[in-house]
C-alpha cells in the first residue's frame, strides 16, 4: 500500500532516484566532518537527520520512541522494537517527506540542517553487531563450487535437507567503502606438500543479501518459522571477501576462518521489510523429486511470500580503467530467487537449537549466483579457478583480484507499476598486502 | 617471585585453598541477591569487592585506574588497559590480602562488606565477549577423532601447520552454573538416507581451556608472535559442549554450526598470565620429522616457555548418583601439555590475515585429550563414538549424556616448592529437551 500513494516527495532528488525514492526510506547510521554517529533515512540525495527531527518536535508517540531508540550511533535498540515501532516510524516519515506534506516548510525552515547532503556524510556500521552468521543457501553457487571438486556429485546430501552456515567474524564486518588490505596468509602451491607464507594470490568477491536480525529470543528458546519475519529488522548488500588459496589449505576440517575474517564489508543502509513487501514473491516450487522442508522449516505463509526478487549487480573497476575512465565493468547480474531457503527459514533454523539470537546479528545468505554465464557471483566460479580469465575492456585480464580493483555492489527491486528501489552500494578497493 | 612471598592472607579460608590462595588472586564479576554485577577477586571463600574497596580508598594510581576500568558489570575495559594495570592492581592486592598486611583492619572494620562470602554471590560472565573462537589445537583429540574416520590418516595434511579454529558463537557463551538444555535438530539415523528432527541423542561434552584476550589490534595490522603474551588477559575452563549427532549431519562443507551453538560454558573467574607464570614450560619438543612452524608462529622466548603445565579434570554426577550420595565419577584427567600450538601462536595466527582482536575476545583451545585411556576429553573418544559404554558406580552406563547428568571441569596448577592454584569450577547440567 504504501508503494501506491503518496508516491512522490517535496525532497526533489527523492523522485525517480534509483535506489532512494520516497518508497524506499532506507535507516543507517551517519556522521558529518567527523560529528557523533546519528541515525537518519536516505531519501534520494539527502539524509533525514532523524534525532534533529526529533529535537524539532517532528517526531511523537510510537514513532518518537522509535527515534529515541537510536541512540548512541547504532540501531541495535531500535531493532529490538520489532516490527510496530518500523512501521510507526515509516508511516511517520511518509507524512514528513511527502510531495503534500504540511510539515514541509517547517522542515526546511531549518536549512540543511535536518537534511544534509549524502554526499558530505561518512556511513557507519547501522549497529554493533554481536554475531554474523553466514548462510550458503545460493544453490547455484553450491552446485557451481561443487562442480568444480565432484562433478558428478556437486551437492552434499545435506544441502536440499538443512540451511547450511557457519559462524563468521563479527568484528571485521565493515560499511561500504572501507579498503580491502590484501591479507597474507598461509597457502599451499600446486603439487607442493609444505605451505608456503605470503599475500593472498587469489583474492574474491562472493555477493550476498545481508539480514540484519530485529528482536531477539532467549537462550533455549527457539524461533518458530511462522514468527520468523517479526525478528527480522530490514536487508542490505554483503561481499564477504574470500581469500581461496587460503580458504583451500584451511579449511578442513571445521571450515573457513582467515580466509575470510580479514574483512566483510556490507551496505550501510538498512532496506526495511516493509519496503521490500511490493517486491516478495512465492518461494520458487522444489525441483521434481527435491524433498519437502522437515515441518520446523514449512510455514505456508512463508512458501507463498517470502522470497525476494532482488536484482542483483557486481560492478569491477581496476586502477587503469579508472585513469582511462572506462565504465566499470559488469562481472554478475544475479538475483536473490537463486535463495533455496528463505530468511524466515534460516532465523527459525539458526535457533532451533536454543541458540539466542539478539538485535543486530547480522545474516549472509551466501553466495547468489545464478546458472548462467554472467550470473555467477564469484570470481572462483566466472573464472572456474582462474582456468578462464576474464578479458576487460581496458586490455587487462583477471583471473582475481588485482590491488587497485574495486567491487561495487548493486541491488534493485522492480516490478511492474511499482517504484523501484535500490539498496546503494556496497564497495571495496584492495590495497597491497603490508 | 610473588608465589614465593608473601605465601598466606589474613584472609583464613584462602591459605591452602585448592583453587584460590593469595597467589591466584583471579579476577570475575559478581553480584548478591540480585544486586548489580561488578568486579571481585576470589581469595579463599571469599570475594574481595574491587569497587567497594576503591570507593574504601584502598586503590589509587594506576591500581586505582585498573579497578575504576572495571566499572559497567564488565571486564573489557580493564582489558584493553594491558599487562601493566593487571601487574599494578595484582600488586596493589597482595599488599592489602597479605597475613602481614598493614591495611588488615581497615578492611576488616567493614565487616564483610569488602568480602562476601563466595557461596552468597551469584557469579557472571566476566566480559562482554565480541567474538568466540574455537581452536583445534588438543592434538591427541585431533588424532583420536581422525581415527574414528581415517584409521590410517587421523590426522590431516595442515594439522602440523596451521593452528585450526573457526568461529564460534559469541551470543550462547555463559558461566558455570548454567543448565544445558538439550539441543533439537536434524540428524541422519544409521542407515537412512533422510534426516529426522529431534532431540539430541548424542550429547557431550569437551575438555578446554579458554582464552581472555586483553589487548586488542586495530583492523589490518597483525600481532607479532613476539608480540602475543601482552594480548592475553587470562585464562578460564571452557566446556565446548556438542551434540554429535546433529554434527555429523550438518558440519560438511562449512563446519560445525548448531551441534556447538546452543551453549558454551567457562569458569567465571579469570585466572591471569601472572598468577601462571611460574607453571610454564618448553613447549614439548616437536616429534621426529615434525615440520617447524612457518616464521610467523616461531618466537624463541615462546617456545622456550610458552606452554603450560595446567592439569584437567573433568567429572561427572549423575541424578541417581546425587540420589546416592555417590561421589562424581572422574571421567578425564588430562594437561594442557597437549597443545600442539602455544596460545601465542593462536593468537600471531588469528590475526596473520589482518583480522581484529578486541579486549574480552574469548578463545577455546579445542579438546584437550592425552594419549591413554583416562585422559579423554570427550565421551566422543572415551566410548568410542558410543560403541564402548562406560560404567558408573551407580549402576548406570553411559555412552553420551542423559538428562540430569551434570559434567564439572576443574584444573590444578602445582610444581615442588610453589603454592598450587585452580581455577575454580565449570559446571553444567542437562535439561530434558523442550
Amino acid at each position: 500500500m504504501t508503494h501506491v500513494s503518496p508516491t512522490r516527495s517535496w525532497v526533489a532528488s527523492a523522485n525517480d532516484h534509483a535506489d532512494f525514492p520516497l518508497q524506499n526510506l532506507p535507516l543507517g547510521i551517519f556522521s558529518i566532518a567527523g560529528g557523533a554517529p546519528r541515525s537518519g533515512v536516505a531519501i534520494g540525495e539527502r539524509i533525514f537527520d532523524l534525532q534533529a527531527a526529533l529535537q524539532a518536535g517532528l517526531f511523537e508517540s510510537a514513532a518518537g520512541d522509535a527515534v529515541a531508540a537510536m541512540d548512541g550511533g547504532q540501531l541495535n535498540a531500535f531493532f529490538d522494537l520489532g516490527r510496530s515501532a518500523r512501521v510507526a516510524l515509516r508511516e511517520r516519515l511518509l507524512e514528513l517527506l511527502r510531495e503534500d506534506s504540511p510539515l514541509r516548510d517547517k522542515i526546511e525552515a531549518q536549512g540543511d540542517r535536518l537534511l544534509p547532503r549524502a554526499a558530505d556524510c561518512q556511513m557507519h556500521l547501522p549497529a554493533k553487531i554481536s554475531d554474523y552468521t553466514d548462510f550458503y543457501v545460493g544453490i547455484e553457487h553450491a552446485q557451481n563450487v561443487g562442480k568444480l571438486f565432484r562433478p558428478d556429485n556437486p551437492l552434499l546430501p545435506n544441502y536440499k535437507y538443512v540451511p547450511i552456515g557457519y559462524h563468521g567474524r563479527a568484528s571485521t564486518v565493515r560499511p561500504s567503502g572501507t579498503d580491502v588490505r590484501r591479507p597474507k596468509g598461509q597457502t599451499l602451491p600446486a603439487g607442493q606438500t609444505e605451505p608456503t607464507f605470503g599475500p593472498c594470490a587469489r583474492l574474491d568477491y562472493e555477493l550476498e543479501l545481508g539480514i540484519w536480525i530485529g528482536q531477539g529470543n532467549a537462550l533455549g528458546e527457539p524461533i518458530a518459522i511462522g514468527d520468523a519475519a517479526e525478528h527480522i529488522a530490514g536487508f542490505c548488500l554483503l561481499n564477504d571477501w574470500s581469500a581461496r588459496d587460503i580458504q583451500a589449505w584451511e579449511y578442513q576440517p571445521l571450515g573457513p576462518f582467515l580466509s575470510k575474517s580479514f574483512l566483510t564489508s556490507v551496505s550501510p543502509w538498512v532496506v526495511t521489510a516493509e519496503a521490500l513487501e511490493p517486491f516478495r514473491r512465492p518461494q520458487p516450487a522444489r525441483p521434481e523429486g527435491d524433498p519437502q522442508p522437515l515441518p520446523y522449516l514449512l510455514d505456508t505463509r512463508d512458501q507463498a511470500g517470502g522470497a525476494f526478487d532482488i536484482e542483483l549487480e557486481v560492478l569491477l573497476l581496476t586502477e587503469t580503467m579508472r585513469e582511462q575512465n572506462l565504465p566499470a565493468h559488469r562481472l554478475t547480474l544475479s538475483n536473490t530467487r537463486y535463495m533455496y531457503w528463505t530468511v524466515a527459514q534460516m532465523v527459525a533454523h539458526h535457533s532451533v537449537n536454543g541458540c539466542q539470537l539478539q538485535a543486530g546479528d547480522l545474516f549472509g545468505s551466501g553466495t547468489l549466483s545464478g546458472p548462467e554465464n554472467g550470473q555467477f557471483g564469484s570470481l572462483l566460479e566466472i573464472t572456474e579457478g582462474g582456468k578462464k580469465p576474464i578479458e576487460l575492456a581496458s586490455g587487462e585480464v583477471r583471473k582475481f583480484l588485482e590491488d587497485g580493483d574495486e567491487i561495487i555492489l548493486r541491488a534493485r527491486c522492480s516490478r511492474e507499476g511499482m517504484t523501484s528501489i535500490g539498496f546503494g552500494e556496497c564497495r571495496g578497493k584492495i590495497l597491497p598486502a603490508r
